[in-house]
C-alpha cells in the first residue's frame, strides 16, 4: 500500500510538473507602430480587452502574451508583443483566429490606429522580430 | 487511510502548483538600441553568454529572460529584452547584479556596441517600457 501510494504520488507530481514546465513552448517578439493621437484609446480598449478575444487567444495556444509600448528617437511610438506559443501548429491556429467573427471585429477597431514596419514579411501585421537571447 | 491520502494528495498538487503558476512575478519589456556594425558580434556572444552570466541572472531572481532584434523605419536598429522578475526587491537585486565582476566585464563588452534611446529614465540604459497589455 505505501508502495503504491509512493508511485501514485510520484505521478501527480510529474503531472502537475509537466502542466507548467516541460511543455513544448516556442517564444515569439513582434513590433508594430502605434499612431500617437490613438494612444488613450488602445491603451484604454487593451486594459478591458473583449472575453471573447481572450478566450480565443487561449483556445489558439497562446499565453504569457504582453504588450509594451514606448517612443522611439524617431517620435514614433512603437507597440512590442510578448507570447508564448504551445500548440502544435501555428500557422493553422494564427489561420484560426483570423476566422474568428469576434476577432475580425476587434482587429477592425485596432488597426486603423496601427501602423506595421515597412520591412515586414509579406502577409504579416505585427512584423516578427529575430530571438538573439533566451535563458529560462 | 484514504481521507489522510487525499489530503496528502491534494497538499502535494497544490506545492507542485504553486512552484510553477502562484508565484509573484514582475513582468518587464526594455527597449535599447544597437549598432548596425555590431550586430554580428552582438548576436554571437549572446548566442553564448558567459555561464558566469547567466548564473548571477538566476541568482538575481530573473527568469524567462529574452532579447529580440528588429530594424525599425528610421533605419536603426532595436534590441527588446522580456523578463519575469520573482524576487522581493528589484533595485536590491539590480545592484547586486551591477556589483558583480563578471557582469561589469560583460557589460565593458556590450555597451559600446548599443545606442541607449534618448526618452530613458535617469539611472536606465536600457529603457523601461510601459506595459499595456497582459493575458496569462
Amino acid at each position: 500500500m505505501k508502495k503504491l501510494m509512493r508511485v501514485f504520488i510520484s505521478a501527480v507530481i510529474g503531472l502537475a510538473g509537466f502542466g507548467c514546465a516541460a511543455q513544448n513552448v516556442q517564444r515569439y517578439g513582434m513590433v508594430l507602430g502605434l499612431k500617437e493621437e490613438k494612444i488613450p484609446e488602445y491603451t484604454k480598449i487593451h486594459a478591458d480587452v473583449w472575453p471573447g478575444v481572450l478566450k480565443l487567444i487561449k483556445d489558439c495556444n497562446i499565453r504569457n502574451y504582453s504588450i509594451y509600448l514606448h517612443r522611439l528617437d524617431d517620435g514614433r511610438h512603437y507597440l512590442f508583443a510578448y507570447f508564448e506559443y504551445t500548440g502544435k501548429d501555428f500557422k493553422a491556429d494564427m489561420d484560426k483566429m483570423a476566422e474568428d467573427e469576434t476577432m475580425k471585429k476587434w482587429w477592425e477597431i485596432c488597426e486603423p490606429m496601427q501602423i506595421p514596419v515597412k520591412n515586414r514579411q509579406e502577409g504579416e501585421w505585427w512584423a516578427e522580430m529575430k530571438e538573439v537571447f533566451h535563458t529560462n
